[in-house]
């Protein structure tokens, strides 16, 4: 048993989740800030890695030092968003590309040489130099035309489709969650037939992304120097232990302590360890080391 | 090769679908009519077995009787629609009923007994005496919001969850489809995790409801003695290969007659005939016989 | 809070699931033959509804006897063989039939006019006969060699694939479970990408069938008067609830008493009752009534 | 319209699958050797990325020089089973590690401080030290027996379980394929409801991972200079497609020249190009570019 300061010491560099580990429908963790004010007193490299498509990392930081949080740096941001870009960088370099999702989150396809457009202007007249179809976010169109329009186009045009965001839903209150853009895909993509392109926890490419920028400030870090934190067995967990980092579970989201053996067990997903929160004065269960 | 009335004449009861078999979005199949002539002439009975939930058999039968064709009546039409009203009365004695529907689709669920109430006016101070949940048609609430309730009542409470129509979506046009009530519940119940009770077709229930009728009215007939006459595979052909009937593929909705060899081959659902359309003098090829 | 007993008195028919239910892998559950014994002293009819095709309803009920249960004859067994058995008489009249599956399972499948052969006696000379493909039990075949055969044949044959069992697994001891028949046809059918026909609980088509046999005994029983009792949730529960029967779990089987709690409310299957076990002087849980 | 050379000119480096490829169960692809010649000649980079865990690299080797290509080193493979030693390296440091897979196979999971035993020696006594499971290869054990100790021991141990070829099936001849472990590890994962933890493509990993290697050797390399070429629209073309590479896709292997349209159409994986074959002289069709 030792406490999460502890922990942190025997890591260079902490990947954090943010939404349920940093803050949450209220607003900050209470004491998160203190676990950021020593990281950087440590000299220590922070990471956040979200799932989070619907604002950039400039917006995404903007409403964390808002909250209070003022020592994270759009820099210091990987989101799912990013990897929708580099997609459409690497892939789609012209014609159109529709979108779900609000103007907020369409900042990130924007490029030299693609128009993109809202999924409401599809017509028939564009529908056939439309080269690929983002999925973002959630909300910024209306669910039944949107929704129908995006299945229609995946009939008619044979290209890429890709979801910035894997989750199926997303915790609104203590009580309540809203349908995630993850969640929509699933359906369109299971009436389409078509496969689409995730991007997001627990997919492998959104920790190389994270990797590739802290090789290139820190060239001798080692995958085993890393640990990542999260509250989701399935993203965060999952997708860190595949990536070949060492992994900490906090209660802080998703997942209650009553629970937490029972969900560990029955999906076989095991954290390195399990931590009440990832404030640094916070009691520590070691698990399994 | 014969012809479709050479078919019909080997049974004594014909299942029919209705969308893509008797009508699709420009209405009646052209020469529908004739069939059902000829059927009354010989003495034959006919059925509508259609995974349709969105309207009582009074309005299904007045929506034929206005396309032209009023050689069928309610108490020939077997849906969905009427094995969830079944599963109410049977399993859900007390309480609020809410439902995704129009006020059309929901005449299905009233009973005496019963409060029905649309999903829009699910709210905290109701939700612990919801008792089920009906998914009964695609239109008839705002989809963000209704989704929405509908995933977080499935959360709060544990009540049975019905699906009155289990196809993901429907055809609108000859290029467009809209999703349907049953794409929707995918949808909800990856997010929820809860199992879903589906009706309809492949859904054995449905047939048996449509047998158990039968046999009421002519008490010898056998399962030899009926066909299913279909134009989708995984739901009229499977549901009737599986409760034991011969079935008959038409090919004047979902399937395209360049692509039925493959469609057959690739999903293993083999219809004991393949035909043109429904109409009598059409062309029959015979298939596996 | 009323015991077992109490509860019985209220129905007419009771339909039970035998493994976890009357026996296990050590036996007869201590003091079920009480329950029999007293349903046949208050002139009560009883049904064996179960997933196991791996022996006629003979040699199900000549095993009970032997343990001591004499209370059951053959036609008082409903199993998912026997699903399998209807559908080749009613669609597969001709050819040669594959089986995975012991000699006493092929016993089902027996009818004039048909062959059966097992899988391991396909080859490159018979495949092009073969007319169905019928999954009955997980033993009587070398594994390697009979899943890469039928793999093999359903890649070949547009032909019928029947699952007479769609468990995935079968408890063998109390720490240990066995691979079915059903888990093995999951694995096929993602392969192939053939859809297969799967026959017993939750399937509706094992209930028609015992509620047919029932009704030519019995012509004025009605499902209200059905009382269907078994320890699996996926398969007795669910099976039960859509049927429109009420539900009784017992947690001699598949469930232990700390998890009923979660399993129903993460499931969302609902029993209409649960109890310890099915022995009558046994301690009732009403649940939801 | 141009030949397969003039596509190989406009990349420096070329990532090749190999069965279907660069060979298939003939042996070598005829002609393949001269696009190696030539690789060579031109000072290009070429990988080949394999969902082969059954043998080593210098094995993969040895098979291909042996065939009479000598042109690829084992510095030049990229197997998935590299992806099972990385992760065990970084996640699994003691402890015994069960197996299914040829001896051949388990020297890729071989690691000082673990111990490494097939899956048949598990038993009651060493279950509880056992602290990973790896799927590596279909042979080398007896199915029954393994298959059923495989689901037994992820019922009763919370550890990794990780498939180091998620493949469903692989040919075996033109008419015949066999069952890969990936197709296994479907239903010990729905059996078991254990997540498991795949490698291979499409899965980023192993890209990542000859990215890795080759920018080691080559700092300046860009992914738009790669070009993958692989037989298989769900792991080659997709993968690539995802990591931000030109795919080209051959016709020597999985896919028909007469099926291609509709595959690509129905699954919405699109490759950059369509090919023939690897083969330099061969014609290209340009697709989508």
């Amino acid at each position: 048993m030792k406490d999460f300061k502890s922990l942190l010491a025997d890591y260079k560099v902490i990947f954090f989740d943010s939404y349920g580990v940093i803050r949450n429908y209220n607003g900050l963790i209470p004491g998160i800030r203190q676990t950021f004010e020593w990281l950087q007193a440590e000299g220590k490299s922070y990471y956040v890695i979200t799932n989070d498509a619907s604002r950039s990392p400039e917006l995404l930081v903007e409403s964390l030092h808002r909250s209070g949080l003022d020592l994270i740096q759009p820099d210091q941001i990987i989101s799912s968003g990013m990897l929708a870009k580099e997609f459409l960088d690497n892939k789609v370099k012209t014609g159109v590309v529709a979108y779900l999702g609000t103007e907020n989150s369409a900042h990130y396809i924007e490029h030299p040489g693609l128009e993109i457009i809202p999924i409401q202007q599809v017509n028939e007249k564009n529908m056939d130099s439309i080269t690929a179809l983002v999925l973002l976010d959630d909300e910024g169109f209306e669910w039944l035309d949107g929704l129908n329009k995006a299945v229609n186009l995946l009939r008619w045009r044979t290209i890429p489709a890709i979801v910035a965001n894997p989750d199926g839903a997303y915790p609104i209150s203590k009580q309540k969650v809203g349908i995630a853009i993850g969640g929509i895909s699933w359906m369109i993509e299971k009436i389409t037939g078509k496969k689409f392109i995730r991007f997001g926890k627990p997919d492998s490419q959104i920790f190389m992304f994270a990797w590739d920028q802290l090789r290139s400030r820190h060239p001798d870090i080692s995958k085993k120097d890393i640990l990542m934190v999260g509250d989701t067995l399935h993203t965060d967990i999952l997708g860190g232990n595949k990536f070949g980092l060492d992994t900490a579970l906090v209660l802080t989201g998703n997942i209650l302590q009553e629970d937490v053996d029972t969900r560990i067990a029955s999906s076989g997903i095991v954290p390195t360890y399990i931590c009440h929160s990832a404030v640094i004065d916070n009691q520590l269960n070691i698990y399994n080391k």
